[in-house]
């Protein structure tokens, strides 16, 4: 056991340490560090179908069959779901994003325009999901600005395909663990390690780790985070937005979104005007271009060593495995 | 809006429709497909460190600042957890299976022979986790089988590095979403598309997940899940095993296995013996070698049109790639 004064000796850098009263945003960024599927809660209101993306749910108990999520106070669908006798989880696929996004804004009707059907408690179902837990409300709780809701789960439906991903305030899509894939079947079945599919995924998997975390700390000298870059860069494609629609254009949560625009507004990158669009400042627009330089020199630094023959080969190589893949295998 | 019979034909394959109470088993593996981070929730009891692994941990509320997870009324730790006045909830990083593994089993004294320290609130912190949450015990709820711990958070730490994730039985390791690469910064920087490295990304991302997914199918087709395959596969490797070091050998979850042997045992592919040793039957090693040979015959068709020389070449620059990286970058 060591002491506290220790821990910067045994882990990686410390990036915030606080509570949350002094730094509300900090502490959400920090929740974002536990990785979560994405849903989408339904119910049905006099008829009318309500919606909202949500990612606090979690299983809680097999006898009974008891699942939770928790909604906020504040959320206008708040008064629908507090009271609704039955809802449906529906657990988002990593092609879902649209959905995620569609169901996490403050839209009026959602789900006009939108394909889905009613499960057999009457709650609507999107279809394309990965799973549906069809509920009753079992109980509901306190949770501070939020409510914690128990359902109790009546019927659910498993379907094939991967899970969305959110972590770390952005999209996501899961892989294998590197040391699964190395004890897996596949070792015992691959005739020479370097010939083998199972050798080659591993180092693409290990490669596209090292690459898209590498820009991190690219970020983190700039003082900026990943949402923070994707403001001023989008900002910079396409001046005075309003949020919501800049959320929209970079995939954000709405919250993580007002969160980066409002840190950017005090650091005087981001300007609001009266009806509430943002726009770069000319210290914003330097900004992006410092981070812009960053990418372009990272990028060089990622390819140097490398020809352009033999990355246009690799390329070659990778098209030709993806083509083949689709068309053999059309759910895959 | 459609209705359910239409089901079929909107989305992906239907795998389980059922209730909790006829198939547990299928409702907990159908619970699976909303990822999770993983955590250790830690407390002290009578001075001695407690800890457990647990995927039930969800974010709150702000205002206070809230944090909720479930332990099961079962679990050896309950009556420590259930009464603890503060514990600290550990959310791991991705290089952190072992933890995750050594928490979840049953062992006695799991703090001894690992490295910790105390908080500042005097419960065990883990060193290389990607988050901490020092937390009160707010309240506690019932949830069935399981009992809801709210805890209120007086400190928080966040650290570089990503998170592990547990989603779909196995561990996995998050991959920003190719959309969001489509559209990051990358693209306004990348001068051609052949020669930058986000689109070779891309395609690695895009090929990695069609190879690891498109295995799922020949799963299937032999009534098999992945666990299922795990153990199959590594009883042929080392006959007759305690579940426990099975769970541990193969990376699952304790439940997780329990359940797939239970079922192995009933398809007559697996025995136990009295001292509760499991071992393949005739039956489960012919399962076995069909899985096998179906991995080969997988592993030839994703390698087929492709010379020796082109994948040699792939991998070699693989391989290069990391080298560089990881000279370049010790910390990512």
């Amino acid at each position: 056991m060591k002491n506290d004064t220790q821990h910067g000796l045994l882990g990686p850098a410390i990036l915030h340490d606080g509570t949350a009263e002094a730094d509300p945003r900090a502490f959400r960024t920090c929740l974002g560090q536990f990785a979560t599927g994405v849903t989408v809660m339904a119910a049905g209101h006099d008829g009318r179908p309500v919606g909202l993306t949500a990612g606090s749910f979690s299983s809680l108990s097999l006898d009974p069959p008891l699942i939770l999520w928790s909604i906020g106070r504040s959320s206008r669908s708040f008064a629908v779901f507090a009271q609704a006798p039955s809802f449906n989880v529906n657990v988002l696929a990593d092609d879902q994003i649209d959905i995620s996004q569609h169901f996490g804004s403050s839209a009026d009707d959602k789900f006009s325009g939108i394909e889905w059907f009613r499960g057999r408690n009457g709650c609507p179902v999107l279809p394309g999901i990965v799973a549906l837990f069809e509920s009753e409300r079992e109980a509901v709780y306190d949770g501070g600005d939020h409510l914690i809701i128990i359902g109790r789960v009546r019927r659910f439906v498993r379907y094939a395909g991967k899970p969305l991903l959110f972590v770390q305030s952005r999209y996501g899509v899961p892989q294998t663990h590197p040391r699964l894939q190395a004890s897996d079947e596949t070792l015992a079945a691959a005739p020479a390690p370097t010939q083998s599919i199972a050798a080659l995924l591993s180092s693409m998997l290990e490669a596209t780790r090292l690459q898209v975390g590498g820009f991190d700390k690219h970020r983190r000298a700039e003082a900026l985070n990943y949402i923070h870059t994707r403001v001023l860069f989008d900002l910079g494609l396409k001046s005075s937005q309003a949020i919501a629609d800049l959320a929209r254009r970079i995939f954000a949560v709405p919250a993580d979104c007002e969160d980066a625009v409002a840190e950017l507004i005090e650091r005087g990158l981001v300007v609001k005007d009266l009806k509430g669009q943002v726009s770069l400042t000319e210290a914003g627009r330097q900004k992006n271009d410092a981070v812009m330089r960053r990418y372009e020199h990272y990028e060089e630094e990622c390819l140097s060593g490398f020809s352009a023959d033999e990355i246009a080969g690799v390329k070659a190589f990778l098209d030709a495995f993806i083509r083949k893949f689709k068309s053999a295998s059309p759910e895959a």
